[in-house]
């Protein structure tokens, strides 16, 4: 049978359509949908071209497409409607409740959050990226006073993308630390960051896992093993564990998981 | 008189929730919300901790809290609707609606997006931020012919974060290369990049932007003049222009804007 389409639809990025209806269609197991992402319908003429799109699909599928909409526009929104699709319209859901509730009218029209610029957003973003950089790896001890958080951890757990995105999403400066075969070894915190231990956070990852990722980058090596994994992960935690570290199991954990998850242990609070 | 209490409630990371929360608060101009995030609220436990919680803002604020949630498990669900919020449910919303047009249950439990591991997504994440990473500000021309996009232009036009996003969000192997005042000044294409035209993406910036950002960086230098910034930024448009490169002004545009701007003007596919 063919796929069932699903439409993602916004007058802005469409990140909040896409991530709104992916949540939904994650909870239907069986069924094989066909998805495609329309972002900046911001005029009645690209909205008029996407009905046509719909109703194409609607067709040659033979089956009724899901549009999910977040369009701000109500004269842009209408003629989405107008398609042959089933449509789950955010704003329709939910804006008229909230003005009946707060007594006030929206303002229908993009703001902050959809589009004009927030300088100040950018820069503690940019702020943070470069900061996550400069201190990638433990390339650098200098102004790690700055840091919000340290992750900690053995090569390959996790620590780069966790890192990054906390700098992205909420403007965090997490700089991280790898834990060196030396570092292991010693009973004491790595010279770095010991003067930082309030702003440590451990990574720990499944000595398989870790073993299938090393195996990708350097395959049959020492480094690859599955006992030096077994070993490294073990010296990694029973640091953790010594000098109180607070820390986190990667292995079944997205990049977003982990970010909020440290940003809650470490009462973290977002730079914008 | 005191800010409304707003409430983000979810039983994973909060992200859905939030970003469909602050995409509605935003359509309300002039009043002020207190916010409040709660993710993981995945016990009957936490769930009814919580309801003491906003029934205490309640209180304190003499305002009704709005409560967005993005709670999958009904049962919890249920306990946090008895709080004396107003109650914004993202799946009571949706769910119902979307089962009966495809005649199924829905599973009523954490997927695929909400949080089982997904290593398969994980490791095209990993990959491509490696590949960033690696490929930063034209460290090196190396595997080039990989890169999905390569983004182009001066110093400090947003670069890095837009590639890193690319990323984190879909997976896209972005590399970027600064254009140097040699290059500025040359007619050609710089070396590096020649080769992987078709992969060209331009960033431009305001002048006058472009010097705030870099008086930060280095103040009162020639860097940051505004002369200096005006002949850049001019330059740079020269090249995107003579070798029919597509570019967009990064002034006004978050990052998000940005990286959907570049998928969809290069046509490129999210890897997961």
């Amino acid at each position: 049978m063919a796929r069932r389409p699903a439409f993602f639809i916004s007058d802005r990025t469409g990140l909040t359509s896409e991530s709104m209806g992916e949540a939904l269609l994650d909870q239907f197991e069986g069924i094989s949908f066909k998805r495609a992402t329309y972002p900046f319908v911001d005029t009645p003429e690209k909205a008029q071209a996407l009905v046509h799109i719909i109703n194409n699909a609607a067709e040659q599928s033979g089956q009724r497409p899901l549009v999910f909409t977040s369009i701000i526009d109500e004269k842009i929104r209408e003629i989405v409607k107008t398609s042959a699709g089933m449509h789950l319209s955010f704003f329709d859901a939910f804006l008229n409740k909230i003005e009946c509730e707060l007594g006030i009218s929206a303002r229908h029209k993009a703001g902050r959050n959809h589009g004009i610029a927030d300088t100040e957003r950018y820069d503690a973003r940019m702020e943070a990226v470069n900061f996550s950089l400069n201190h990638d790896d433990g390339i650098s001890g200098k102004d790690l006073k700055d840091a919000d958080v340290i992750l900690m951890g053995v090569s390959r757990s996790g620590k780069t993308p966790t890192c990054l995105y906390l700098a992205l999403q909420y403007g965090i400066r997490a700089a991280n630390y790898p834990l060196t075969p030396d570092d292991l070894e010693s009973t004491d915190l790595p010279r770095m960051v010991k003067a930082y231990k309030n702003k440590l956070f451990g990574l720990t990852i499944q000595p398989e896992r870790l073993q299938a990722i090393r195996q990708e980058r350097r395959p049959d090596s020492n480094y690859s093993q599955i006992n030096t994994c077994r070993r490294e992960v073990s010296d990694a935690q029973a640091i953790f564990r010594r000098h109180n570290i607070p820390f986190t199991n990667t292995t079944d954990k997205s990049v977003e998981e982990l970010a909020v998850n440290i940003m809650q242990m470490c009462k973290l609070k977002r730079r914008f």
